[in-house]
């Protein structure tokens, strides 16, 4: 059963991400490294005490569409009550209306143990949060003061609604409607598929978040506005009114998530008020709908990174756990009479380290993210700064942690061996949770085209230069640290940070001659590239620290078997970007 | 929807395998070039409109264990009927028993049709011919004369009892017993698990072959032995008898392959018959059950990378038609006005490439494989250098065609985007079906001590040396067809030779070192690195093929995108290899 490694999230947080320095620094208010260890311990025990244990009943029952109603899985109604009375909801909402205003960090950090208990139940609350922010950025004072206060607290839970059948990573084409009224308020129609937790019954109302087109918008991407469209009206008083004119049509039958109602929904059909017409609210401004999106995207495309590394912890430590109890064969070197316990054969260690390495590189990339974030806001002098550092991290983050959640988890099922197939195991669950986290919120391959074409350009490429000349730095401190523990850590960051530095300058030039295609063409292995480099280097920085608990042996050693194991595939990785969209080309006529 | 690849099946055989020189030597009897294509059509057809129209309902509706009994899905007992009315059962058994008697390349490329159209329904033809091979080989003439037409012919099927809860990878500690009576029959106690089509209502008796221990037996392999139990008695004239002491307990619950009953079975519980014990007769001698369980074992491995192989390519046509009608955003460089297909989109390509450059790559390293076996059964003078050339193909074919498997069908889903986790859309199936692949008959990682530890050393070193110089002929004959068309393939073909190279006689002098946890730890790695190779290789050997099918500037093209794209991958596996080992070794600690 998982257990919420909080010793190791407080250390990354502190140590690897930046919020010790942002502690020291008083930017982040009242916090101090206390109270931060007891909302982890707070939170860590409810992942695995609370949340964990209805993971499997959510697996195996998954959401119903009942008579036009959802259906959790038995105790997630519950579950959900219990924590939002935890008040996790507004962990870093504004305190106005009843949020805690704490970091980002915090609530990555959080997430990624909600998510760790089960990925389809935090769905519910990652959706929400995104929901809060985009109405506290772009809702006008009424709507905030009539809304926010009950999303925060999470008795009303909010939703997002972008994808239409035709209309996915491409969302100019979509052809929802939004008409005037008169009063202000707008009525909607069309078609939201993939809608996650679009409908359920563990909340007295749901805040759909709508993207849809007005009549006289222009074509593609700037004719799509941002609508908040409650379930039923909620009255002046604050008490709720009327059904609004949506609903529910369907769920989908998916790999994973089971728990997770992913909702067809369908708006001013008719089915439910006078008018037909669901009754819904600008945010922002008309036709800047998809500037609104954009504006909270780093939050949420880290949150599904977030899933990529819970997903990870978890699948290991279900592996590490079966490998130290599962005895077979006799592993070279043993010193027992009888069969060794499977984690001592060498290729079962390799897999075991493969799954630390990369989940604690993810957490770290992640949790870094989540720091450039959290200055964006708090570091004043610096917030560009940091809110360039964040829009580069995003893609990274986002990318490189859920293929880690994948490979992490198919890697669990290989540790259990043919008990890893069986779905009684648990380990399955991780790979098919796990397996759409690289799709949504921008598949991975849109993350390393917004990567290379948006995010090397920033401060015309100083942005990248500055962070590697900061990674070069970690390399020389593990040169001068003298620790032997490192082995050939040091020459190995400095050849992977030297590959990610040529296929950057490769990158930033050729987009620089207009050649777009020969670009994009070595974008994901470029974006894995990076991904592999700072796990190489935050697994270094956290080797150099100094930590209390004990275990700096152990994050040098697993630094170092990164480094002289994992990070060799660099330069296979630079060689794909820099010269590999030739023969990618030329090859095409096999697509024909 | 799946069309069976025909011709580049047949290309395969004949131009890259090896097919053609066996031919053209006399070495495959009267089968002529004309023969092997009609077979591959007949096959293809029923696989693509017989069998693949089946599996979904196979999937959805799974087998089922109803009142002791197991019912097959929907369509699937007619489904095996007309199959073995094809013939397709014994097209590799002995004449005398009904069978054809065709080379094992041929039924290798049958299976990956019946696995492509459904590996669920494939899997009970590929345990049959497992058994029919054991009991050819191992059989008594009475044995044979009993139960070998029946099983050629498929009416019969056989299973594979190997697996106890304890004893999976290590079948040393296997329970199951195994008692004398003086008819020379013996009575079989104990239980088995994972046993593949061990109850259904498709054929009329199904044949177990059942590792079990007898009394006197010696500790550990030694003390194995294996029986013939079949699940109804046979009387002398060959009708059926009572049933035997023997039934499915319970049917597993698992990720894939749902169509394919995965049984515990329980034998002499008492349940049927007068006394207890479920009657069984002796295969090979008593205490050598294992060895006679390793004759098959070249071709039970290598029928489990075909599955990976039949995963690959389906998985790949799906995702190519979907990411060909799909238009979604516009590609760089694009001509028309509104959204591109996304197999324009580079990132979409690379996926799609290198799909198909991994597919074809197991499917060419399979059927060498195949022809290796062949070669050493029918080519009289060197039937020991195909011999040890086989058993060192064996691991490579089986780990990387079933990596291959998952690798590809991940991909797919990727391609395929939100749509690919939804489980109408199919795509998941393949990657929930290939994943057990990697696992059973001998997990990846043990196919990777095997090749380390058994396979280099044949031949004093030779028979590897041997192939590592026929694989640099093949670099060097593609840099003296001064074809264009293959860029680059000549000198990374160079490069991954050396590494592999390399490699090899690290491991070679290690392993004379006595030490074997080091060589161990870069097994896995070293595997990979021999598959990547052989993919580069291979691929190559087909674009120097003269080919009448037009095909060969596309063979050279996706050549040249495997040499450019795939191939730089090589250097960082034989670091891992040769530098691995010491940081594995290091960071054990963070596993204790």
């Amino acid at each position: 059963m998982y257990k919420a490694p909080v010793e190791e999230i407080a250390f990354t947080l502190k140590h690897v991400a930046g919020m010790g320095e942002a502690i020291s620094k008083g930017l982040l208010g009242d916090l101090g490294e206390d109270l931060v260890d007891a909302i982890l311990a707070e939170a860590g025990r409810f992942a695995a005490e609370e949340v964990a244990p209805l993971a499997e009943i959510g697996d195996r029952q998954g959401a119903r569409l009942e008579g036009g109603e959802v259906r959790l899985p038995d105790g997630w109604r519950d579950l959900y009550r219990h924590w939002i009375a935890g008040g996790w909801n507004g962990l870093t909402a504004p305190e106005t209306f009843g949020g805690q205003a704490l970091p980002h960090m915090l609530n990555v950090a959080a997430l990624e143990m909600w998510n760790s208990g089960s990925m389809a139940f935090a769905l519910a609350p990652t959706l929400t949060m995104g929901a809060i922010e985009a109405v506290s950025t772009h809702g006008s004072a009424a709507l905030k003061d009539k809304y926010l206060k009950k999303m925060v607290s999470g008795e009303w839970t909010g939703t997002m609604n972008l994808t239409e059948p035709h209309a996915g990573s491409d969302l100019g084409v979509l052809k929802a409607r939004a008409e005037r009224r008169d009063d202000g308020s707008y009525r909607l129609f069309g078609q939201k598929i993939f809608i996650t937790w679009g409908e359920h019954d563990a909340a007295d109302n749901i805040i759909h978040l709508v993207l849809a087109r007005l009549p006289d918008a222009p074509a593609g991407t700037r004719g799509i506005s941002l609508f908040l469209v409650p379930k039923f009206l909620v009255n002046d008083d604050g008490s709720l009114g009327a059904r609004n004119d949506l609903f529910c049509h369907s769920l989908e039958h998916k790999l994973g998530i089971h728990g997770s109602p992913t909702c067809t929904m369908i708006y001013g059909d008719g089915k439910f008020g006078d008018e037909k017409g669901a009754v819904g609210w600008l945010l922002g401004e008309e036709n800047k709908g998809l500037a609104c999106m954009f504006t909270m995207m780093n939050n949420a495309r880290l949150a599904v990174g977030m899933q990529g590394v819970a997903i990870a912890e978890a699948a290991t430590q279900k592996a590490l756990a079966y490998a130290r109890e599962r005895t077979q064969g006799r592993a070279p070197g043993s010193s027992g009479a009888g069969m060794s316990p499977i984690v001592e054969h060498p290729d079962v260690a390799r897999m075991l380290l493969t799954m630390k390495a990369l989940t604690q590189g993810a957490r770290a990339i992640s949790y870094a993210c989540a720091h450039a974030i959290d200055m964006s806001h708090r570091a004043a002098d610096t917030s560009r700064h940091w809110q360039e550092r964040a829009a580069l991290l995003t893609p990274v983050a986002k990318s490189f942690s859920t293929d880690a959640g994948v490979d992490v988890a198919s890697l669990g099922i290989q540790v259990h061996g043919g008990m890893g197939f069986i779905e009684e195991t648990g380990a399955t669950r991780y790979l098919r949770d796990a397996r759409i986290a690289p799709i949504y919120e921008g598949t991975n391959g849109i993350q390393a085209i917004d990567l290379v074409t948006r995010k090397l350009p920033l401060s015309g490429g100083d942005q990248v230069k500055g962070f590697i000349a900061e990674l070069k730095q970690i390399a020389d401190d593990v040169r001068r640290s003298n620790l032997n523990g490192f082995g050939e850590t040091a020459v190995r960051l400095d050849a992977a940070i030297a590959d990610l530095e040529q296929a950057t300058a490769w990158l930033i030039k050729t987009l620089a001659d207009d050649q777009a295609a020969e670009a994009l063409s070595g974008a994901t292995p470029y974006q894995r590239l990076f991904g592999l480099v700072l796990t190489g280097c935050y697994l270094a920085k956290g080797g150099l620290a100094e930590s209390a608990d004990g275990a700096a042996e152990n994050r040098i050693a697993l630094c170092r078997f990164a480094a002289e194991n994992l990070l060799a595939e660099t330069a296979a990785l630079r060689d794909r970007v820099v010269n590999g969209a030739a023969s990618l080309a030329a090859a095409r006529i096999l697509l024909a």
